[in-house]
C-alpha cells in the first residue's frame, strides 16, 4: 500500500518541477533562479535519496533522485547563462 | 542514524521554501505562481505525509506537512491576489 502512495507523491512532486526547467532551458533565463536556495535545496533533496537508501524505500530514492538532477541542471544552467540575461 | 538524516534533509528542503513564500507576502507578487503546478505539488506533498504516516516515519510527515502549509498559503495568495497584480 505505501509504495503506490509514495510511487504517487514522487510523480506529482516530479511533475510539479518540470515547466520551470522547461522554461529555463527553453528561454535561458535563469534571472528568477536563487542560487543559493537551489544549492540548499539540492543538499535536502541528495540527504533524502541517502535516507531513502537507508530505509530502502524507492519512492523516496527516485523522486529525490529526479529532484537531484532538476536542480543540479537549473544551477548549472544558472552558472551558465547568468551572465548573459 | 535515518531519522538524523532525514531531519536534516526535511529541515533543508523546507529552508529553500521560506524565500519565495517572504516574497510573495510580502510583495503580493504572485505573476511568477502558478496555480496548476502548486496544486500538483500540494497533491504530491500531502501523498507524502500519508506515507509518511504509514511509515511511521517523523522526517517525512513534518517536512512534507510544512510544505503543505506553505504551498496552501501560495495557493491562497494567488486567488487573492492574481486580480490586483
Amino acid at each position: 500500500m505505501e509504495i503506490v502512495i509514495g510511487i504517487i507523491a514522487g510523480i506529482l512532486t516530479s511533475i510539479s518541477m518540470v515547466p520551470q526547467l522547461i522554461k529555463v532551458i527553453k528561454e535561458k533565463d535563469v534571472a528568477n533562479l536563487s542560487p543559493i536556495m537551489i544549492t540548499i535545496l539540492l543538499g535536502g533533496v541528495s540527504m533524502w535519496v541517502v535516507y531513502g537508501v537507508l530505509l530502502k524505500e524507492w519512492p523516496i530514492i527516485l523522486s529525490n533522485a529526479f529532484s537531484v538532477l532538476v536542480n543540479a541542471t537549473l544551477l548549472t544552467y544558472y552558472f551558465f547563462y547568468r551572465e548573459r540575461t
